[in-house]
């Protein structure tokens, strides 16, 4: 017989649109009237999608009139004649705030987790163990990844998101390039996508070949600790590029594979908060920022600031670098961090890298899963949402 | 030889951070010193990708020193040396407000534009105007479309946005439903995938077998029309909608094609609002949805809040209901509007519907891509973004 759910509760009482929960430790719990009946009765499988209630039928005037601990759990009496059985632990459990999602800002002389593709089995620890790393850092290395295993390699985080460059898009020199990765240019660290309303998610940067010559090295940054480090240091900076909404924006007209003629658009701030107020997300690019809508005084204020964050971006402080080698791969969350080159000599070298991208929830949704085999009771810890806002 | 773009300036001032452009018919447009130099200059392609200047190596204390009307355009000196050719008529037309975008409420005795299949072909004039009906309405209806031709009606949109469920999901009643949309059950109407960060955007919901007998009609109801009518009726319910951040969880064991078990988890308002408090998208299911992490007091104002929009949602009052024909298909937008069916017999009835999704920002690309073909001029029209907030 598993153990009474009220073990450990010292007292109830109510007022009609309340019931208070007084456990053996002190802590005393509130639940409200319409809360309650909504998510907490122990008969209803409250997870089912097959559940058919809706809070449409609830009273607005609902009102508890009574409750009783007696030795299993809570009865909660309402005045339309519904008794509901409620485990004060779930309770006290949901009324909880959410610990912050477990991200480590770094910067430079970070170096990323690195795996070998071999020992990534599907359902794997080391499959969970990759997840995790995405999930804290944003950014880890896998090497021993064939040519054509970039697909295989994402199937690990997702279904692949397939865009308007395809589902893998490959990253090679052209001499008549349609967008900046296929010139030999240095690439200042941006995140992709930024006039998508979604953009990319959890992308994978495989090395296929590399650049023969200098040049073409591999730039990432930290695009949360860049955030945090504004914080700190200039508040007010911070809040400019926090609330200030910034178009981006990308037409193209020439013929790419799958795709026709794109012309898309999408406003955001390029710090991205979440409902507490933490940096869930960044959504920078230069070369695709449209022009921002702000008078005159705050475009001072806006200027500044993303001056400020442009310049730490481009700083040594920040980034960690590397030359990639033939089948290695960068898996990093472009919602978070930044990523750039070095330029190369595009004449004499055929550097090739194929790029492909799940969307962040389907990883996360794996890495749930995964945490429930291997890292039970943190299934539920709290994940950031990215740059949707 | 293109008319000068002087024409209609009367005078030009400056100060060390703005410039001042007087136009004939009085109006005063006041550029700030990094927008202008960021975004006016008329001898870089501002457009193009490849521009590689950043904002990082202006100085902080950047001055306009002074400007000049010609007969062409405004120059306009800063203290680094730096000239800029600036179009007057360019930069009054950037500081100019955005027009809110034509979406227009609907509620009972709409009735969608109606498209034959046969007549939309790509790139066509139908074409532009299912996609405006779309962009307006959240809802158009197309008849004529093959069993098999669900994902060339979805050609005409964007790329297929393959999820969890695969590219394309069959609804048919099954005896053992994973997915309340396998039972014969009546649905309320809401919007799907409420528990992903970026939920499905336009959908297309085909219909192959329609239901036997009675029940199985297809309910739609406009989300931006009840929540305008809340903003009207209950501001204060409608403020609580657009800021209490809800919990919404899909975990599923069950084997599904092409995927396996998932747990997602997002956190959203049920009504979101643009950065100007028009309202760009909802999120509602309460099948879905988890706990609201809120204290007693604002438990009650979210509850009684949700209450009137679930009960607006499933009242008579916006509803648009149809029996879908074989061949029909109704295209929606499902981060505006709320999709259901009345229930049916399940033992006696093959019903058989396809689903199918694609981004939103690919579909509203296509769509600024037609409108310069053949509506020239509004391209650059605001889209109501969606519910990512």
């Amino acid at each position: 017989m598993s153990q009474p759910r009220r073990v450990g509760v010292r007292a109830v009482a109510t007022t009609r649109t309340s019931l208070d929960v007084e456990f053996a430790d002190g802590v005393v719990v509130r639940g409200n009237r319409f809360w309650l009946r909504d998510n907490c009765p122990l008969d209803v499988d409250r997870a089912s999608l097959f559940r058919g209630t809706s809070v449409a039928s609830l009273p607005d005037d609902l009102a508890i009139v009574g409750a009783e601990l007696d030795d299993e759990c809570v009865h909660v009496w309402y005045d339309d004649g519904v008794c509901d059985r409620v485990d004060p632990w779930e309770l006290r459990a949901r009324l909880t705030p959410m610990a912050a999602p477990g991200c480590v800002p770094w910067s430079a002389g970070f170096e990323p987790t690195c795996f070998d593709a071999a020992r990534l089995a599907p359902e794997s620890i080391e499959h969970h163990a990759l997840l995790e790393a995405i999930a804290r850092s944003a950014c880890a290395l896998v090497t021993g990844v064939a040519a054509h295993e970039t697909e295989a390699l994402a199937a690990l985080l997702g279904p692949v998101r397939e865009t308007d460059f395809g589902r893998v898009f490959d990253i090679v020199h052209e001499p008549q390039p349609f967008t900046p990765s296929q010139s030999a240019d240095a690439l200042d660290p941006h995140t992709d996508d930024p006039y998508r309303y979604s953009p990319a998610g959890i992308s994978i940067l495989h090395c296929v070949e590399p650049s023969a010559g200098t040049g073409g090295e591999s730039i990432i940054v930290d695009g949360l600790a860049v955030a945090e480090m504004l914080r700190e240091a200039d508040p007010e900076a911070f809040e400019v590029l926090t609330s200030v909404r910034v178009p981006f924006v990308h037409r193209r007209s020439e013929p790419v594979e799958r795709a026709g003629d794109v012309h898309l658009r999408a406003e955001a701030p390029i710090i991205a908060l979440d409902g507490s107020g933490r940096v869930s997300g960044i959504r920078f690019h230069e070369r695709s920022m449209g022009a921002v809508a702000v008078d005159t005084d705050e475009a001072d204020r806006f200027y500044l600031a993303l001056m400020r964050f442009a310049r730490a971006v481009r700083s040594d402080t920040f980034a960690w670098r590397r030359y990639l080698a033939p089948g290695e791969a960068i898996v990093y969350d472009n919602q978070r961090v930044l990523h750039g080159r070095s330029g190369f000599e595009g004449a004499q070298t055929r550097r090739h890298l194929r790029l492909c991208t799940v969307d962040r929830d389907q990883v996360h949704s794996r890495l749930r899963r995964l945490r429930e085999r291997y890292a039970t009771g943190t299934e539920a810890d709290p994940l950031p949402a990215g740059n949707l806002s």
